[in-house]
């Protein structure tokens, strides 16, 4: 997690538009589906290359065609060739380590965001990966790192041919898409708010070292988080106010709710860490509370059997006159005075709030 | 307290304006309660359905349309049908989980607040319900999560019909009911404000693991506060600035008193959590003061009876030719030096400044 | 001083522009001072209500009313009505709760700003009243908790009639008025300042609890003052900005530097705040160095003495072989041993720059 | 230091435009120095007031008046009348407590920075005076304090007649004062660069309270600085963007590179803020490391000394029957014993890497 | 690394545009690097010094100057001589310590950023020099600090011709320069990130003061690097927003990607700086609790055998009536006892949770 940039020196010096993947390969190999519908038919073409992409270029159905795995480079030429895509628009997509953000290329649009998930049901490590699309007037093209469920039901909606996205344009299914990736924020953020109950009972019952460095961790992925989530925002924005004639004013209300979502996404992640934070306090003031009682206690035995001690060890002294030791009941009497002495080190102690 | 999201789970990958309840069914049955009124008549009739609302609708009286409990999509399905509202509109108003926002829809205004009131006497938790509205023409529609007594004197002075409220339109309505839910507002302030000052008494008197506790609660609490209060400057900005016909100009000067209020409410709690925060720093100093006072003790206990029980322990040991131990005088003198070390020690000490 | 906000809970459910008495109060009864003027003539009526008002408002020389006690709705509502003033202006002037603003009705201007004063010679905290005015085309209405002196050197310079308030309009009176309240912060804040210094004073030669209490004082008071002050740079500010013809060029000039001495105010608030965190910072270190010093004591007395204890403790056992006890110079040659430990220990203490 | 504001209270009451010396006496008499000069001629003239000053206005060389020492309000009154200054530019150059500020009066500017100077050699404080000028047509009057050597390298540039200066008009010769405040900025600054040089050698080799002392004695003294360098940034801005036809776009060019400088002024006082920060918490961290030395010390050596001298204690009992005391070779076993424990003591020691 | 602002004290005084170099001198001569390149051709030059300078200046191809060492004011002034810039201009090169900037002056654009750098691969501190350059219609004339490695691909692409860069102007080109110098940012955080890597480890093994020096180390140059990288952001937003006919809009988009890469340069050091406040809080708290054991160490240990040698003292007395001393399982009774004593302290603290 400590790396927020992936091994970009191995493109330093390159010249710009050079086509290479920066960042961890996660599939395989590259799986394109294809998509054609309108209101009245749907196609699903699986493909391993481009070839021929321009015969789907120029068909008046919509298109969307998502494609799993960005590792393969020459994949990506043959499409920018194909659609005439700026060189810097593919390098971006090549690149899983792009801040989120949208360009405006007149004809098409493109967006990148991060997509969050957690990598394992026992693990508590949220994943980022990347995502990017070009939305044209009559198609979109995604592309996820690696393939996944997020979209399942958006596809068998699409399938089913049921609600409003076979009859909308690539605007809304760009909508549609971005909704799913904010709605699985949601998901991530209560998984956290899960983590945070738990440390917070952890905190209340028996506060250790456990505690403190899971605080840490949570602390640590929120900054992640943030700096995933918080541009996110800004494309969102910008889509709303591109001018773009891509994106139709039926969709704004849609890119609006989206934008409300991660409002509020932003702002639970900005609570989370002001919880943390107070957190920390509890912890750190636990511990010394904690200190203090350890010293109350070492105090309170030094300060009894300091001077009880030192009695005893005046009476062990072999002066040859020492007329106390030779009475009868000197003994008893100062173990009496010594009960004395402890005594009323206790009533100090009680007086001073100490016991 | 520890989620400031819902299970919004539930709903990741449904389709965009599905009416899915999201967060605690807190009514048993929804209670929908219709006012009719202009300057001479006023009816209330209540319902639990909006069968047949395609009435209310076309009526020249202002309408006035409560509806407690919003559990029950099918309700909301008919009553955005009959009105013709965006489904965005309706699913934000089942989903309890929005942030304080305006939407424009030309026809008609959506409005979503939080009210916030104390869950009981006894207890000191501030309770944040949703409340939304949806202003028209000659209509409000207000959505509450559950029956409240929070409009009973409004109630009253519309059946009454003194005041400006009856002569009114819908935005002066609307904006009646804003100031209800803002002078609430200065209600849970104002128990807050008592909550520090008996903590501050407890931080003066007594300061003990419960009062700082008791700080972090309050802590979290203004956490939580400032997230439902902050967006609503925003939301009566919005309105100051809307350029709909549905405000009036004469509503305007009254917005702008709600607008001033609300500033208040933001400012009171960005104090409240910077006094807080200065108690926070006095409860650490008076900890830290303490472990100081505790540790001069020991010290000072430590420092006058070791050399003591050194020099008793001198006198124990067994050599055969120990001169001292054979003098006349020797106990009395030893016990005299003792006495001399020990209140040179003292002195010492308070030329310290430790006593 | 913790109750930022005043028992507005006695106004909620009442009917916007209900006037109402928010706040202690100050004064027994109303005194309405009215002073009519124009550049030959000087008059100076003293009234209890406003009966009659209405005689005033026609008259074409300026007049100022000066209104001390806020307390009285009747008074307030008698001079509404003859004036035309909105009822929201009546309820805010009612309320002396309210955050410093500037209000435009057209053909009046609505402005609040808090006054300062030191509550006693002896005792040191700010007292933080309001005082509300109505600037109109030919009159000014000022309103005071209570009586001051505020304004003495004002009234005095126009009852002379030299200088430019006899010749210029109600903005210029309002400008000085403006004036005499923000130089009363000068005064105050070097008031502050004092007490500043004398915590430095206290904070070099012997710093204690007191010291501590002192500073978080100085700190909440701080943050009182910041709330009553900062908005005032948005009301002159606004004032500077307002597109109204009662504000005429020349007194622009005026309030521009007005505007500059607030700025400063606010910045020497700023600067305290710095000073004081830095002072806790100072304090919160010096006793933490005490506490070291404390221990280094202890650890040194410790040391030197347990291994002495420990030497005589074993010349102690009654063991019946023991050769050392038997020789001649045993005791002298162990007496000398301990010299040598205690020697070395002190050796050792020095060298790590303990002593 | 700690006065951010000076005596105004002797002022409060006062009109505006009351002509009150605010602050320190820094000069004994008031110095005139009159420049008079074109492309050809240059004379200098000193006087001691503004008597005839009329004669001066009229000339159509470039005039150039330095005023120094600012504490007579009749030779401000002299010159304002001459000139036509508005009373509040007469009244603010006389308080020496302003913020810097530019101020466009149509046919002259005015503007009022701060002068940094180091006080004496051997002290390390940094003096704060202020600089005001009034830029018109063809004068400049410049007003400091006292008679410094600050513009010492200008005066002669001016007087060899070399460059640009005497080519050039009212506003380039306003803006070489500026850069000759602007460059003194930086001296300050390197000197307060060697004293945290010097800071962080103390820290390094031995950190005591003098450099605790240091550390916050630099803290605040960039409080001040910063209060008084941070509005010179509007200062130039607002000289770059007047629409005044007295700043040529010839000067615009060197004005920016002020603005330049001074930013860059500000973000090394920024800097050197968060290298305090970082000092404090290094201080911070040795002495709680010192601390833990310390404490570990003294554990060591009481788990240590303590069994042992328990040991001891049990073999100095007199009771009748112990065995053991009775043995050949008791005590040797005995403090072989003894050495075994305090051995496996140091050994535990080693092992939780204490020692 | 302390000294954030150079040595400027030797040019305050003098006039504006004095040619003084202010800063290390790095280099020992001047170098001058001349490319004239088309589609067609391209030249190399080396000169070291620009006579003749004029004949360079009126080609028609395109001219890449490249400057390595800017100690010499003379080669300066003669190359501004040749294209007539401006002295202000000039005058920056020479001065080391810049912001970084850009500049507008119509027929040519000024550009000042900061060029990132390792030392050596030994060291781990970045060195940071100054990149300047000036771009024309048909020129782009560099200034660094001394001969470097940053631009050998870019100059290898030039050469052979491939790609745009022969094509395009001198925009296309000064983009080019700046991609690269942003390019080996990347390069030295990703070394930033491995350090941090590296401490991470050491704090989860074993922390010490020398973790904490190296928190520190970095932290500071995070500051140093912020303020060079900062106002890159700035730079390239000018160049952006520029009107000037240099830039044309094909390089727009370039200019916009680079934009994109400082951003996320920007955002990765905030992220360092996150994490390393992070890390400082887990040191403190490693540190604090590991005083916490040596505290729970000390206190079990003492309070164990505290009252074991207070019996055995007890029986060391030297009375002569102690009833007990006679008994004949008086000393095992007794040594029966301190067990019981021992078990039961222990027993106590492992209630308490100590061990």
């Amino acid at each position: 997690m400590l790396r927020p940039i992936k091994r970009r020196s191995k493109k330093a010096g390159l010249p710009p538009g050079s086509l290479v993947h920066i960042g961890e390969k996660k599939a395989e190999h590259v799986k394109i589906t294809v998509r054609e519908f309108d209101m009245d038919e749907f196609h699903e073409t699986i493909m391993d290359s481009f070839e021929g992409c321009l015969a789907l270029k120029d068909k008046s159905a919509m298109t969307w065609i998502n494609v799993d795995g960005i590792h393969h480079a020459e994949t990506l030429e043959t499409l920018g060739e194909c659609y005439g895509f700026h060189p810097l628009v593919l390098e971006d997509i090549l690149n899983t380590d792009q801040r989120p953000k949208m360009e405006d290329y007149d004809t098409y649009l493109y967006v990148v965001v991060k997509v969050l998930s957690k990598e394992q049901a026992g693990i508590d490590t949220t994943n980022i990966e990347q995502f990017s699309m070009i939305v044209g007037s009559n198609y979109v093209i995604s592309f996820q790192e690696k393939e996944t469920d997020l979209f399942a039901t958006l596809v068998d909606r699409l399938r089913i041919g049921k609600g409003r996205l076979r009859k909308l344009g690539a605007d809304y299914l760009a909508y549609a898409l971005l909704d799913m990736i904010v709605d699985r924020y949601f998901v991530i953020l209560e998984n956290l708010g899960e983590r945070l109950e738990s440390i917070e009972e952890h905190l209340v019952t028996h506060p250790d070292a456990g505690t403190l460095h899971e605080i840490h961790r949570l602390k640590r992925e929120m900054i992640f988080l943030r700096r995933s989530v918080w541009p996110l925002r800004e494309v969102i924005s910008a889509l709303l106010r591109a001018e773009s004639s891509l994106i139709t004013t039926h969709t704004h209300l849609y890119l609006r709710d989206v934008y409300d979502h991660t409002i509020q996404v932003v702002e639970t992640i900005e609570t989370y860490r002001d919880i943390l934070s107070g957190m920390l306090d509890i912890y750190l003031s636990s511990i010394s509370n904690r200190l203090n009682a350890v010293m109350k206690v070492l105090t309170i035995i030094a300060t009894i059997f300091m001077p009880l001690t030192f009695i005893a060890g005046v009476y062990g002294m072999n002066f040859k006159y020492m007329p106390e030791l030779e009475w009868r009941y000197g003994y008893p009497a100062i173990l009496l005075g010594m009960l004395v002495v402890a005594l009323s080190m206790l009533f100090f102690f009680r007086k001073r709030k100490w016991l």
